[in-house]
């Protein structure tokens, strides 16, 4: 049985840890396809060496095009075969990444970023999506004590993370029935364990269709 | 008064040659920016580096994307400002070539490049756009006869270049106003000649309003 799942939150929400633990469980009893855009996929990789540029001062209209370009290479390439296949695949970021950034943090707009990510990603909308909600203040502490190295997305200022929940709050509420929402301002076992069940549900439903 | 002027046409259909002789006419009355994409903006040169590229193999709707998202850059860098600067600016291809080549010529369909279009030109469509109509067998001999290297986009099969002549043949159906067709098949004198009276035409009306 395939299944698209992606995960979504701000910056500092633990997606990667949350992965990498989701994989772990569900590789004993499934076909795990664990990825992320660019994804290895070189088109993919070319985009994003430009969308992470520093040097040059980006339209956000520019940005968002640039965002669905890749996320179709990625697509086609890399999540479309493994669906094919039977797989489960495990997204780290997709559509609502671009919806909360580009539509609602920058200000494009909705509906805009919803017709070029229609475009880019055609039928294939996610089955689930887990949305790892965190104060955005909370999120960027996590990054600065992680001493991750900045790039340029990172480097908005607080109020364009907090735009950006509000985003993410708001897709919750417009799709409750495909993005589930886990609290990942507790401990990371409590949240891998919320993910876990959500997730293990939902393919327990599906195996009963 | 400003003015977008767009050229358009098949491989070969003498837009580069056509677009210089009128700038030279032009020049002695108005202040004109001849240009074309990516025009020097270094966001847009960096995207047309990943089109060209004949490593990898591009799906047609991540190409309709990348030639959006570099539209939109020089559109905002180099087009808006001349414009708003009260200037001609006269662009070798814009939105007519996604959607005969994109649209069209490889099938993804008019409205949906027409809609990512929109998202990337916003109210910036041009006031008149010279169509330069040749058959593509012809235009495709007077690429081969100048050596000229070829890039992705020319290898195509002569089938895709039917298609696109029949895109543009259909799209200046569909925008009449806009839209004026000349000869590309006349000795070049003519075709400039006739090039330069339509768009003569044009400012003089925009002159009376």
């Amino acid at each position: 049985m395939s299944c698209f799942i992606t995960f979504e939150g701000p910056e500092g929400s633990g997606k990667t840890t949350v992965i990498e633990h989701i994989k772990n469980v569900l590789s004993e009893t499934h076909d795990i396809v664990k990825t992320r855009e660019p994804g290895g996929i070189p088109i993919s990789e070319k985009i994003r060496e430009v969308l992470l540029d520093k040097e040059h001062s980006m339209d956000g209209r520019t940005e968002a095009l640039l965002f669905a370009a890749s996320r179709r290479q990625h697509l086609v390439e890399r999540v479309i075969p493994a669906l094919d296949a039977g797989k489960i695949v495990l997204c780290d970021r997709f559509i609502d990444s671009s919806l909360a950034y580009q539509g609602i943090a920058r200000g494009i707009g909705f509906d805009d970023i919803m017709a070029i990510n229609k475009f880019a990603i055609d039928t294939y909308m996610p089955d689930l999506t887990i949305y790892l909600k965190l104060d955005p203040a909370e999120g960027l502490q996590r990054i600065k004590d992680n001493q991750r190295e900045n790039n340029r997305l990172d480097e908005e200022t607080i109020d364009f993370h907090k735009k950006v929940v509000l985003g993410y709050n708001k897709l919750s509420e417009l799709y409750p029935n495909r993005i589930k929402v886990v609290d990942a301002a507790q401990p990371i076992d409590k949240v891998v364990s919320d993910a876990a069940n959500i997730i293990n549900n939902y393919i327990q439903s599906r195996g009963e269709e």
